[in-house]
């Protein structure tokens, strides 16, 4: 059994989703970040970042933060979604998801949504990422249905960032093979169900 | 052999500073970033993302980008500072310094340094993530001589980041631990060698 802590982000929401497409027995624990349980002195133990998602691995007493690792190790426990003949294709767009579509959308939200009308030039910075970031996902998916090769924690990394484009202020349809393949995966059964767990 | 497309920058540098450390043959390409070279044709074929660092494996006819996805590949390759009964751990500060260590700390740079001045709201906020990203590097250095067991790709990935704390105007000596750790690691000869290589 896994134990997921989890709350309603992208981040969360990509480690139920992956759960619901492994068929895995789970139990999410929501943590409550308007109330700051993040920062609990319970949470720190488990999440030395302070963090959400973590999870708990019954089975192997094992507990793994930063939901990019998550991915990864759900995905090579249960052999799916993770193919060993694409293994670094994989990976290095998971890598990607985590260290540039997540934190540049994330700055967006900030400045965009959050706190939109408090910096005219963080805005534009924030415009400026968010363009650059759709730019590469829309060239690499003119050629590709996935990101790499078949559906992948990949996918499931980049999907809920892209479920966000209305708060970071982008029209899809300006984007439209990345608009297909959102679309397409709107439409998983697993997608929709651990979207909606939490 | 190993081609090294790279640039003089803290994700430039986690890379050569590993093939230093690995003692491998290794060859450096400069891409220009002032050029905009990143973003010329020729590049775009081996980084889909327009990113240094990307790595050529001569042997594996294999390419890969994305420092974090590197740092891994190479680590398995020559079995060396990813070890087997510390996998998760590593894998997990890996994933939280290409997620959030050099995000944050390359917003700061963009908001405290390159643009100083243009917005004070901007200043703030990558004040505050600045900060969060120290404590959370003091906090677990306060109970660990490296990030995960032994010295690893967790603080090769680290590591070029906090060099550059002047950047992004923390002084260090409030960091104690994290001080500690990052003057032990600078005197490593491949650290020093692996910096100064582009």
């Amino acid at each position: 059994m896994i134990k997921l802590y989890t709350a309603p982000t992208p981040n969360g929401r990509k480690i139920s989703i992956l759960l619901e497409e492994l068929k895995v027995e789970y139990k999410c624990i929501l943590v409550n970040l308007d109330k700051k349980e993040q920062f609990k002195k319970k949470f720190s133990k488990i999440s030395p970042t302070n963090k959400i998602p973590v999870i708990e691995d019954c089975e192997h007493k094992k507990i793994i933060f930063e939901s990019g690792a998550i991915l990864i190790y759900l995905a090579e426990k249960y052999k799916k979604y993770l193919p060993k003949n694409k293994y670094w294709e994989v990976l290095q767009w998971v890598v990607f998801q985590v260290a540039y579509v997540g934190p540049m959308l994330g700055q967006a939200h900030q400045y965009l949504y959050y706190n939109s009308g408090k910096s005219k030039f963080a805005e534009k910075k924030s415009r400026q990422y968010t363009k650059h970031v759709y730019e590469i996902l829309e060239k690499h998916l003119t050629n590709n249905i996935y990101f790499a090769g078949r559906y992948s924690i990949a996918d499931i990394a980049i999907w809920p960032w892209v479920d966000r484009h209305e708060r970071h202020q982008i029209k899809l349809n300006k984007y439209p093979n990345t608009e297909k393949w959102y679309k397409k995966i709107s439409k998983r059964p697993a997608v929709i169900k651990g979207y909606n767990v939490v």
